[in-house]
């Protein structure tokens, strides 16, 4: 097969920007609508991935997140093995919404459940709902997250029959102003800590199905640790909100984060300022990941261009703290690697054991 | 045509609310992770149409709600007729929460964006798109709140091709612990005042679309105010938050609100306690739900049971308070009608002008 790239496994960016850019543009215009009540936007939060208002006394952090189609390869897999994924896709969709809030150096507080099905059916296999019901509350446990509430709408018609739409939102409260990471600490010098990721997580997933479409065995061809491809690519998504949570109460104030989802690696990229991102050393990537790279033949560039390649969220950090980010990441069980260091600019990502490099263009993600 | 019952028309109560519990039971079970940032939650505020954490220093209320089927009768009518309704089906959206919200005596104050697709080319007809943009900052605007962000995606496979599903969600604050109307300041005795709807709001849209394929002339059908029964389905739903704000700032508190959507009047029943009901005055009936009545051959307590009936939303108070909420309420352009008493249980509903009585038991909105 031709290598399959990212446009061609049906995401593309280029029609859906322009109506992003105008609801960016009239959000952004409702700002002034606060002073109503006394309260004031953090302005400098548009364009990061998470929003906050200053009530004076509070910073209150907001989000909402979907999951995308990752639950397309979960209803495959449960109809091909009877195996049921939703306690883990129940996770992907919390991990949408939190590992984006805790970027702004938000402590996730509470979360509610946006699960549109459409028909009926979908809730009368008890199973899988109640997989998706316990794997969501799990998940609120880890991060420490009231489930506040949701919907569980029939939405026959507008969701195609037999499926269900998953999103999460989620309300945060940045503990102090000190802690708030939306931009403005970053300098040259500062270390990048990867933390590790447990496989595809919920991005690149059109590029997964489009691959295993393509292979003769499906989501049933064994990868290289065994399991199936399908399976590999159900592994949840690794929640960051605990890693955020002890980094902060042992006394280290990260300067930015990043949550590598859409764009890979080139989300590295997404401060605002013209800085350059020099990495010295990657991490292992995932089987299931070096699985799409080969049989996919996406080359090394496309590859860490899409995929999170086995980091699924950076941390910014001055350099003599990054040490004790990765032990203290490490200790909670997630992988870790002083990876890189934050340059003079021009914006630019470099990957230097893999000789690649990413120009700031090539990442938009602001109006 | 025989008469139209709500299950006939595709929803299905019975088969969603043991999830439902499920999720509701679990949600509840995560209420203790807020321990460890020193918060709490109000665990009134379980069953009621808002979740509230008291962080100690403020009380911050949040809802994800999702629009429903209506977007079904904005895209036909708009093939059919070429005009556009997607400003009025984005007012709908945000007023799903805001309504919501408001109920629990929270001042909404920033929301977030659902937008799912099936795919990319719902945003690149730039007319409804835009629409859709303009009509969700408007709405916002209206009720000052700050457009924090959302998200668009392309859910091709999960999203019915050519569709898109709208949700919301929103962050509220309840600015004073007085405001708060949890439930427990109802009492005998109190007012019951209903705020006009606009028309259908976004309940019982099946009905209305079961109805539309069943007419020769389908949506293009004229009803007794001259319009279309497609034109006039898509009146935005009103948003109330405006309303609930004057009222407060008036110096009025009240005992309990209720958001008339789902299962009609029978809301009114929606306190924890066991009140009855009486209803002694009426509401006009917005032209599109007589006609829904008449064609679709509904008798007056299905009609109750079902739609809005012309209340979109309940302010229970002080009857003293009640002819200045309604004074309040008119002056913004919402219509209000001191329409009942808050009496001694069993708990019932009875619209005494249309001798009809609903039991407590016909409403289920808790675990």
């Amino acid at each position: 097969m031709t290598s399959l790239s990212y446009e061609a496994a049906g995401v593309d960016y280029g029609v859906i920007d322009p109506l992003k850019i105008a609801a960016q543009e009239a959000a952004k215009s409702t700002a002034g609508n606060l002073t109503r009540h006394g309260f004031r936007e953090l302005e400098e939060s548009r364009g990061e991935s998470a929003y906050v208002v200053d009530t004076g006394s509070l910073l209150i952090a907001s989000i909402t997140e979907c999951l995308g189609t990752k639950i397309l390869i979960t209803d495959e897999v449960y109809r091909a093995t009877g195996k049921s994924h939703y306690a883990a896709i129940a996770q992907d969709t919390l991990a949408m919404a939190i590992n984006d809030l805790v970027t702004v150096g938000a402590t996730p507080v509470s979360a509610h459940a946006y699960w549109a099905a459409g028909g009926n059916e979908w809730f009368a296999d008890a199973r899988r709902a109640n997989d998706l019901v316990q794997g969501w509350k799990a998940a609120c446990d880890y991060c420490g997250v009231a489930w506040g509430g949701g919907e569980t709408p029939n939405l026959s018609g507008v969701v195609v029959d037999g499926r269900i739409d998953l999103a999460a939102s989620c309300v945060g409260i940045v503990a102090s102003r000190e802690r708030l990471t939306l931009g403005k600490n970053l300098a040259i010098g500062d270390a990048i800590v990867l933390l590790g990721s447990s496989g595809i997580h919920s991005n690149g997933v059109s590029l997964a199905r489009t691959l295993a479409a393509s292979l003769p065995g499906g989501y049933a061809t064994p990868i290289e640790d065994g399991r199936t491809f399908g399976e590999a690519l159900l592994d949840p998504t690794v929640l960051y909100s605990t890693v955020t949570e002890a980094i902060f109460k042992a006394g280290i104030l990260p300067k930015y984060s990043a949550n590598v989802t859409g764009h890979g690696w080139r989300k590295l990229m997404r401060h605002a300022g013209d800085f350059s991102y020099d990495i010295h050393s990657i991490p292992p990537v995932p089987a299931v990941l070096k699985f799409i790279c080969s049989a996919g033949k996406l080359d090394v560039r496309e590859a860490y261009s899409t995929l999170n390649m086995g980091a699924g969220f950076a941390i910014f950090t001055a350099p003599e703290d990054a040490p004790r980010v990765v032990a203290i990441a490490e200790s909670l069980g997630v992988t870790a690697l002083e990876a890189g260091r934050v340059e003079a600019g021009p914006k630019r990502l470099r990957i230097k054991p893999l000789d690649i490099e990413f120009a700031g263009s090539e990442l938009t993600v602001r109006a």
